[in-house]
């Protein structure tokens, strides 16, 4: 359908602060995401539409509607990175979304296309943007929250031009939003497996994270028999094969249980490991679900530490509540595939997006595009041109039945 | 009884190499190891010793007998150290072994006392020095075995004034030697645990060290269904604790099994772990029982891969043989024992020393002092003086015995 996106993911791609690793970084509030946000404007400008920047730096291009006075809807996503990573990911949602509202007759409502700041977790939180949006950042956590250099939410957006002291200015007034829509790259195979071509997202998972610190013995590997250890990793094994099992066996069908990262001190190979760090990703729809998974793996940390003569310590890390799309928005989005004939799905997002964050206050609703093989946060993401142009397809009819 | 020896082991404590970190760091062949050296030669001297280095650079102090010609009897352990280590591991075998032949009124046969070079593994390999004694290293391993810099041990060598085409001239004549052996602190807690005062070692366990690569799906933690998933971090979890069963059950009663190194990859909280690399470590006095948990461990892993849709890799990392305790020098260790009134135990040495490399070619014993909580390696590694002072006496009274 139109080259002229393709071509534009493409040259959005070359802002890029590490082109040699073969992946993209391009972190919120660096000179590189600046440059890229001007190139976005540009795009934006050239579709027509009428730009501007809010006060903690997301960016807006708004076509009006024929009768400006009534709610509006928005679209979008964001075009940050995580480090060494995909072209795809929040940059399809926003140059999606551009493409999408050029294609639109006249409607009543005004549409307006948004980047979102920071979705990515440069500061340790992602979504920094729509949470701006929706007010749940406050003046403290601008100095509290910072990136791995130990630079501050709040010096980073000084340097992007920006007040900290003015993000409240960048809050949204629910009333004026009919609805949020936001296309995304799968980022799973669920749609890849089934063969769907476009996921109608009806809830959106969000995180409950936790750090599990396990503190036993770092005794002599060899000189430590079995029946005297303290052994903080084996404590590690037990608690995440728990972990599975508490997820594949949640009643909701959709929990996921992760731990993807794992520290272990002192970490030499004639050492039993005397302390191990787990952070736990707990994640589902359905936040009773959820709740009962975590809850289960911390009874049974408990009841596996007292066993092996360990500590534990349990630190929240994150928890956001999951969220439902708005039944009209999931309609718009389904009707739209059937007007098209595309083949659809009603799913979940197990990942998280800046339509979790916005959904506290505004009516939300997603769609998915496939992703080839899963595979997201990683230079091999990939998404098939016709399987973007089906989704920018979907969206623009999406938007012109919110739009009316 | 000997505050020389207490003030002495201080002192050496005081070459090292990294003073803030809290413990000791002295590699061997580092300038600061060659001046300790020199500190242990001018100990050896001040005992009556007569000092000489060999082809490696392990330190030799010798007492002659009243009959040369006899094979002799040697002890000693080393005095390198890991990084940040503690003072006594391998020291009280060396600074003990000088005390402990002072006292020795005169012997038919000579008695040696060796500090080897490099028993901790700068290297990647241990026991390098007793390994060139008994000629287990060859010219091409001074090359291929490289410390964590990249330097060579051939490069090591020479840096120390040493010529590596000249290390066979370091090789022990077995028939020359009548028996070796090592006091050591024991670095686990049998001894604290049963109250005795010595441990006579029987037998020492050798590492078979495995290293286990399982590879699966590096896909997001959010979007990737728990059916869908090929997590090699849950199926290393299998793993660990599958490796903590088959050494549990082990019917020698001796075997451990380890995991102390574990490295996966991408390392981030919101992505299913795609690659776990774990160091395994499986250690017996039994050669068979040992070769039982490993294998039923690689059993074990190629059903949980294929189960999980991983693949998996094991490259060995180290196989050495384990050794038995020559009865004549056990019996040594005993009768002194009895003969001081020192309660004893007979046990294995779960962790291996010189002593297990050197009984390929020679007869040797062991004998453990206490390690006060198992700690070793660590700044913490604390024995008594009281328990040195009674394992310095034992090694005398079965020097005593052995050298006739």
């Amino acid at each position: 359908m139109s080259g002229a996106l393709h071509a534009a993911i493409a040259e959005l791609a070359t802002y890029n602060d590490d082109p040699t690793a073969g992946g993209i970084t391009r972190e919120v509030f660096t000179p590189t995401y600046e440059r890229a946000l001007e190139y976005v404007s540009g795009l934006m400008r050239s579709a027509g539409l009428e730009v501007r920047r809010d006060a903690f730096g997301n960016l807006y291009g708004r076509r009006s509607g024929t009768d400006p006075s009534l709610p509006c809807v928005r679209t979008g996503s964001h075009v940050d990175t995580t480090l060494n990573a995909g072209r795809y990911d929040g940059v399809v949602g926003v140059l999606g979304a551009i493409e999408a509202v050029a294609g639109i007759a006249d409607a009543r409502r005004s549409i307006e296309v948004v980047a979102f700041a920071g979705e990515e977790p440069r500061f340790g939180t992602g979504c920094i943007g729509s949470r701006a949006v929706v007010g749940d950042l406050s003046r403290a956590d601008l100095e509290r929250l910072v990136d791995r250099d130990g630079v501050s939410l709040a010096t980073a957006l000084e340097g992007a031009g920006l007040d900290p002291d003015a993000i409240a200015e960048a809050m949204w007034d629910p009333s004026s939003v009919h609805a949020f829509l936001e296309l995304h790259i799968e980022q799973g195979i669920v749609l890849e497996s089934s063969g769907d071509q476009v996921g109608v997202v009806t809830a959106i998972a969000a995180p409950h994270d936790l750090r599990v610190t396990l503190t036993g013995a770092a005794t002599h590997a060899g000189a430590t028999p079995m029946a005297l250890r303290r052994d903080a990793l084996a404590g590690a094994a037990e608690t995440m094969l728990e972990l599975e099992r508490l997820a594949v066996g949640s009643p909701s069908g959709t929990t996921v249980g992760t731990v993807g990262v794992l520290r272990l001190r002192p970490g030499a190979i004639n050492v039993v490991p005397g302390e191990v760090e787990l952070d736990v990703d707990v994640r589902d729809s359905d936040a009773g679900a959820r709740q009962a998974v975590v809850e289960g793996l911390l009874a049974a940390v408990g009841v596996l530490a007292t066993r092996r003569g360990l500590t534990a310590t349990v630190d929240e890390i994150v928890r956001d509540e999951p969220a439902g799309c708005a039944p009209f928005v999931v309609d718009a989005v389904r009707e739209a595939c059937d007007a098209l004939g595309v083949s659809s799905r009603r799913m979940i997002s197990g990942a998280y997006h800046d339509a979790l964050i916005l959904a506290r206050r505004v009516p939300v609703g997603m769609l998915f595009v496939p992703s080839a093989g899963g595979v997201s946060h990683h230079p091999d993401e990939h998404t098939a041109p016709e399987d973007i142009d089906r989704g920018v397809a979907v969206l623009r009819g999406a938007l012109a039945r919110l739009a009316g």
